[in-house]
Parts: C-alpha cells; structure tokens; sequence
C-alpha cells in the first residue's frame, strides 16, 4: 500500500483537519486525483476550501500525521485504501457519503465478500447474545461474512459467530484503527485483526467520541447487504444502523422476541414497519438467495486459480450432492469428500438443506 | 324467535341429515324461503335433494328435532337465527359459506358489534394466556366484541379478557349450542351465556367431532374483522383460523415471541406471511381504526334512542377533549365528566390517545 506515490496525495487531503469526507469529494470531482489536486495553486482551491483549511493543508501537522499513516501502514497486515484503489469495497460506492480513504488490518479480502451486518444493543441478555452468535456462525458458515462494530453485547457476539464460519467478520470501527474501544473487547478485536478484518474511516489516534459512532453505522450497513438487528431497545443506535441500511437499499432483518422484553421492542418496531422477521439463518439466506450470484463479486484481476473437476461443475447457484454425482460422473462418496476439501479449502460453502455453493476466490494482494 | 311462523321451515330444512349449508342455499335461491321450498311437491326437489334425504326430509326424526329445537328456541334468551333475519350477523354474509341458522344464547346484540378473533393454542403458555387475557380486555374496552372458540389456553383466556370490557365476548361453539366442551370451560360458558354470546351452526346434541372444530373456525374469523392469533404452533388450529380470516379479506394479527417458544412459530410464520406484528392493542386498533364508522353498523329498526347533548356533538370518527368542548361549548370539565358517564353507559368508548367514540347501541329484541 505504502509503495502507491499517490497515497501520500490522498493522506494529505484526508488528514487535513476541516477537509471532510464531501469537500473531499467535490476536490476529486474538480481537479482529478489527489496529486492532481495537490499541484494546483492553493488560490485555485480557494473556491471549495477555506483559507484556514488551506493553511492546515500544507502545516507540518499534517505533513507528520500523513507520516504516521504511512509508518501504519507498513506494517504487514495494515493497509490504506482509497476510493481509486480497486480493493475500496463496491458496496460502499452505492452509498452517498462513501469515506475517501479506510484503514484497514486484517483479511483485506474480506471486503469483497458478500457480508451481512449483524448489530444489536450493547446491554443484550445472555440469550440474544447466545441468539446472535449462533445466527452469525451460521451465515459465516453459509459464506457471509459477519460486519458489527465492536461494541459490547451483539455486535462482540456477532463477530464471535462471525469468526467461528468461513465468511469470518469485520468490524468497523468508530475509532482510530489503532485505538481499542471498548477495551474489554481488546482479546476480540486482536483476533479479529487476524483472522477477520479490522475497518475505520477515522484517521489513526481518534478516540472514542460520541458522533463518530452513529456516523461509522453507515459503513456497517454500507458493507453488508442486509443489516439483521438482533434485541433493540427503541431508542437505540441498532435502529440508526437498520435505518441506514434501509436508506441505501439494504435488506433490513429483525428478531422478534417476547412484547415484554424492551429489547425486543426496537425488532419489533422494525417489523412493523417492514423489516423482514428473522428466527433462524435460513430466513435471511432465503432473502439474500444467489447471493454470489448477484453478489459483489470480487475486483481482483488475477487470472483465476485453475477449479478442481468438481467446481468446474458448479455454477453460481447452489446444488446439492446429487446433481453434482450426476453432473460429474462421479459416486456420491466421491462428491462429498471433494466437497469438504473445496470446503476447508474455502472454495465451497455448505448451505442449509444439504446444498452447496460455489465461492469465489478472493485474493487482493 | 319461536313465534316466527317461517321458522319450523327453516328448523325442517335445517335438522334434515345429510341436507348441507350449501343445498340449503341452493334450494333457497331456486324455490324461495323455506315455507316455499316445502310447499313444492317432494319430486320438484329432486334435481337438488337425493331421494334418501328427500325422505329424511318428511321423517318422524326430523320432525322431533324441530320440535326440540322449537322448545329449546322458546327458553329466555335463546335464539334461533336464521339467514334471512334482520340480526343475522351482516359479517357472515360476506363469507362464501354462511350457516343457513345460527343458535344463540345470551346477548344477541353482540352480533352486531364491531368484533375481533382473538384465537392460540390449547397448550398455551401462562404468559401467553396472560397475554391473551389482558390484550382481549383492552380491545374490548375499546368497544371490540372479542370472537373465540371456548378452547382452553388462549381461547379462554381471551373470552375472559372480553368479558372484562364493554366489548364483552362471543363463543362460537364446534359442538351442539346446549353441549358444553370442553367441560373445564363449563364455569365460562355459563358467564358467556350470561354477560357475552354463545353461537353455534350445528344441531341441538351435536357432540364434539373433530372435522366440525375446523369447520367452525370459518365463524370465529367470520364474524370478527380480523383474527389475532396468540401463541400457536406451526401445525395448529389457530392457523386454519387465521388463513380463513385471510380468504375472507380479513386482517390478520400475531403476537411475536422468542425464536426458541415453539408456540411462537406459528405466529412468526403468520407474520412472514404478511401478518401485522402485534405488541399492544393500539396496534391492533391502528389497523381497524374508525372500525365502527365503516363497521358493521346495527341493522335494528327501532328508532334510536334520543341522544344526550353530548353524543350529538360526536360523529362516528374518534375525537378528543378539547374538540368536543368547541363543539358543545362546555368546559372541558364538564365534558370529561359527561363522556365518563357515556363510557359507562356503554355509549361511548375510551380510544388510546385520548380520544372517544361514540358506540351504536345494539338493541335487538
């Protein structure tokens, strides 16, 4: 990431204090690119930036953030993506206030992964806790990945669910990459950083601070396509989230639970007004059926790793043991150990009702 | 009733074996009201009536039956209706199968109210028929008659709750009108039969049979405006309830609850189906809004009684306080002590929100 000559351009512009996410915008839509925008006289800026903004562009302060990014971002693992780099999540280019740039730590690859946000209250009972973790295992091992926000309660137990499946999970953060929040999630959010992904839009060293979390729930639904809240209290920040999601053209999903339970009143409400009612994974996989298929197939412009015999057989759609017996010519004994070693191998995912489905490999970098 | 001369016809037609609903309209809209269909000569009928029914038509039996029925019509408060009687139920004739006669016990009047199916499961849960009862109690408040099956569990816990308002409660019996069943629901029958309504299609003695119970589900959904369903398996009677109440253009209600209550299942699958999620009665009463404006308005020919100064300032739409005091130009004293007068007088019932409305008053006979 850090070899990209352009990166600095772009750490520049979005390390600059005052400059947000939609000057940002209007600057790439006026002058091009960042080094583009940056070889500009300042005075020809002067329509879009202020003259204290303009000032900051070029202080030192910010010439020593953009140092720290890239001093971040050398480090394996870590990366900065910009709205020009093809790994920037297509998803989030549907939305309308997409983030110039994001951190990144973890399985990059995961962005181009079919995703569904998982997001609740962060005082959740032991059971939507449990309700949470056993629905994100079981999509994560249907092949979606799990995207919450580390926050306590629903979002930690998603993510854990998340990582116990084959799609893995991303949290998105309402920090600095480099900032742990809460602290009691720290063990998680370094697995997560290994096993799954890590996302923020926050330049690094931003702590905690109320407005960022509501703005960063745009992402997690922004990433994902559905948003599943599981126990919500009504005024909660799981209903900003569904609302996002539903504002850019998300499915929005919601367990019920019993109308004497406060959190199960903002599910409810969400029902009420649309939500799709979720008991079990297979509710949401029904709606998001041929998911890869319609799905936000991977950017990579490697060639494609050569299939095995069995997934040259499989098209987008799932199948099950014994169309493929047939289709391939083989018994089904054979079938089913292929399967499970394009399954481990990450190439297929099991769905529910003995059907499997074809993944597409995603490898970034 | 049992003065009615066309009566012992309609009884005759009625209590013949093996002569259904639907002959009996059949034979209704070639040949005329049933003194008419019996004045044809035998072989007039026969394009319509098998020579074996036909004979069962003229039979001692029969005749004995009518004349039971006759002796138990003639007991205070209990009524043979039949469809061409001005209080026949307006609801059930919009059905495609209404009963040719209904047998009645209790408070005829509740016919022609403004009703709501309120249906569950005989295995219920305690908070589920808790729910059941304090739901049905607040809808009946609200100026609902509440339509049940006499069932145990939800059933009867929703008869109770109607009993516990102006709205009072309608049973509608799988057995014979003068068979109790089941007989733990004896005690309730008998206050139903008192304070609310019992209703059945089927003949005097007709003992419990398991195809009749289904069957007369069509009436519970019938006679109401929409069916709440309150806990109920997948595989159960409430939903062949709720699925009558959605063929007869209905509005179907369910009550959500944990995704590991296997009585909550059949709710959850009503609600998947387009079902509204119901938490509270405002729920259910936001749908029928203005449901005695555009309900099933009293069909009496009496002249209404004379209206306090009130009741005349009211349409038949909600209104609050401060509108009826500009109406009336009282103080708002003045008309909070006269609409609790109403409201207990059953003229008036209290909305959420503060709002009132005016009830017809439902005088039969």
């Amino acid at each position: 990431m850090s070899q990209d000559p352009g990166l600095a351009s772009w750490l520049q512009l979005a390390l600059t204090p005052g400059l947000g996410p939609a000057t940002f915008r209007s600057l790439l839509q006026q002058f091009g690119l960042p080094q583009a925008i940056l070889a500009r006289r300042r005075a020809e800026l002067a329509s879009l930036v202020s003259p204290a903004v303009l000032a900051a562009l070029d202080s030192e302060e910010v010439s020593q953030a953009v140092a720290r990014a890239h001093a971040w971002a050398d480090q394996p693992g870590h990366f900065v993506i910009t709205l020009a780099d093809e790994t920037y999540p297509r998803p989030l280019l549907e939305i309308p206030d997409p983030p110039a740039l994001l951190y990144a730590r973890g399985r990059v690859e995961l962005l181009s992964r079919s995703a569904l946000a998982v997001v609740g209250s962060r005082n959740a009972t032991l059971q939507g806790e449990a309700n949470a973790q056993t629905m994100a295992k079981a999509l994560s091992e249907a092949g979606l990945t799990i995207v919450s926000g580390l926050a306590l309660g629903i979002d930690a137990a998603a993510h854990r669910g998340g990582l116990g499946g084959a799609g893995s999970t991303i949290a998105v953060l309402g920090t600095g990459i480099d900032i742990v929040y809460p602290q009691r999630n720290a063990a998680l959010a370094a697995e997560i950083a290994t096993r799954g992904l890590l996302v923020s839009e926050f330049p690094l060293g931003t702590a905690p601070a109320g407005p960022n979390f509501p703005r960063r729930n745009r992402l997690i639904s922004g990433l994902a396509r559905g948003c599943l809240v599981v126990e919500a209290a009504l005024a909660s920040g799981s209903l900003i989230t569904a609302r996002a999601a539903a504002d850019q053209g998300r499915e929005v999903f919601a367990m019920p639970g019993s109308i004497h339970s406060p959190l199960a009143k903002g599910c409810h409400a969400l029902i009420k007004s649309g939500a799709k009612l979720v008991e079990s994974a297979d509710d949401v996989l029904a709606e998001l059926s041929g998911f890869r298929a319609s799905g936000y197939a991977s950017t990579t412009k490697q060639a494609p790793a050569p299939e095995s015999g069995l997934l040259a057989h499989m098209g987008h759609d799932p199948v099950d043991v014994d169309a493929l017996c047939s289709r391939a010519g083989l018994s089904a004994d054979q079938v089913s150990s292929e399967l499970l070693r394009l399954e481990l191998a990450g190439r297929v995912a099991a769905l529910p009702g003995g059907l499997y489905q074809r993944l597409e490999k995603a490898e970034r970098r």
